[in-house]
């Protein structure tokens, strides 16, 4: 149990850095968030597949408008979901991946981020081993398409059924293994903060040139709920500048993507609670 | 990621090593607890300090009347809660455990489970530190007392607020590094299953000789309350079983202790309930 050390994460003096997932303004069609988000002074867009597939004149389109907006794309979420009990359920999974690829280069988005998926009833081994299955199957694809894929290891509450990959460390491991250049690991503070190996993990991502993608947001004290009570940064437990100092000593010198699910604030007006992201992210990220 | 070994768990061909703590069966006075656990063919009992200091006759007649129904008190629960953001609050936590010693002696327990905190807005390091500083504050009476100590590890939704150490890696280097016979580490299904290193941590609690205690029932397949929808074995996503066999391959033979946290359950009839985690112990354990 190292103590970490600690290192300063670089000041935020302006909003070059800060990238907005669609989900995390979830009321607003992907053109609104792209008007709204540009005009707020953001930089950078992650897309989520609904928001892209809901957008009316094409995933193409979504991508241009983004652009003509000024938005870099970030990343493309989600892919992933793996395990099954068959083989039949598991080939699904591997085809509906590689048309998620081909979504993200419609788009113009160089990054898929992997929800890995987990079965109920099933051991984790087993659905780890079918994750990296998963994953060698479409990797070829992604290559081929230019599109990184990075393994998202999802908080231990999420092993039931939605992500069997728990830690950075398994994150990594499991990237390592793949030997390929295009598959990756995101970090995301509010699955990873309590873990005491992240510091390490974190700076062996950048060691191994792994370190796709960060997302940050907070770690509510006690959440009402399991999935949609995410805090704004700054609002819960988790100190968010001493992560991203670490991943900024790893190299790591791409977007800070705040990703929110919250009833809440989706509940609000989306303007709002814009503005309150961005003072979240100036003062207390 | 290692794949685990397949160890048998020793089949359950009896109630011998079944033990209930009194949460529960919450409804239940200890008085009624007692005499129905033993009624039923139950031979432990682990008291919470509640079940205890509501008893009528004072926490000597408490342990006598478990005794009574034949029953072994197999722990106290729980002490703990060592961190708090002034040296105040955590003398506080320290004269509430040579207090819960004292208890868990007049009670005739043998060990007492710890949770060991966490408090908002303080590093999960310094919490750490706060809880090793602790344990070593009330080790001596402890053993003075001849009363054992388990830290049990928590789930990672819990170190907010509840308990900073959340793995079986954490929980047993802790307790090694007290060096004192006294201090150990539970071992809960619930908190742990879901991490690849627990079958090894296991085993090394077994050979550190600080394998205390062993809590067992089910994570349910998203849970509706992070506290109180608890599973009975079986009916959740955990192989209890498998990690029953990892426990037993440490060399541990003491009580399997039943400890579910569940709305549900406390609303029904509680007799009812207990046919129900015996019909669980016996075929899903």
């Amino acid at each position: 149990m190292a103590v970490p050390l600690l290192m300063s994460a670089l000041p935020i003096t302006d909003l070059s850095r800060l990238c907005l997932h669609t989900v995390t303004t979830k009321p607003w069609p992907l053109a609104v968030a792209a008007k709204n988000y540009a005009a707020a002074g953001l930089k950078g867009i992650t897309v989520w597949r609904d928001s892209a597939q809901n957008h009316p004149d094409g995933i193409k389109d979504a991508g241009q408008l983004c652009r003509d907006e000024g938005l870099e794309i970030v990343s493309y979420v989600r892919g992933g979901f793996f395990t099954a009990l068959d083989g039949a359920g598991r080939q699904a999974a591997i085809d509906d991946n590689k048309r998620i690829i081909d979504e993200a280069a419609a788009l113009g988005a160089p990054l898929i981020v992997l929800v890995c998926g987990a079965t109920p009833g099933q051991s984790l081994f087993t659905s780890r081993a079918q994750i990296a299955g998963g994953l060698a199957a479409v990797l070829p694809h992604a290559r081929a398409s230019g599109i990184k894929l990075g393994i998202e290891p999802l908080h231990p509450m999420y092993a039931d059924s939605r992500c069997a990959v728990n830690s950075a460390t398994q994150a990594l491991d499991m990237a390592l293994a793949l030997k390929d250049d295009y598959i990756g690991v995101t970090i995301d503070v509010v699955h990873l903060w309590w873990d005491d190996r992240l510091q390490a993990e974190i700076a062996r991502c950048g060691r191994e040139g792994k370190l796709f993608s960060f997302h940050i947001c907070d770690w509510k004290n006690q959440p009402c709920d399991m999935l949609n009570d995410r805090g704004l940064m700054g609002e819960g437990v988790i100190n968010v500048p001493e992560i991203r100092g670490w991943i900024e000593q790893a190299g790591f010198r791409g977007f800070n993507e705040v990703e929110i699910f919250s009833n809440r604030y989706w509940s609000m007006d989306q303007g709002d609670f814009l503005k309150q992201i961005i003072a979240a992210y100036r003062t207390k990220s």
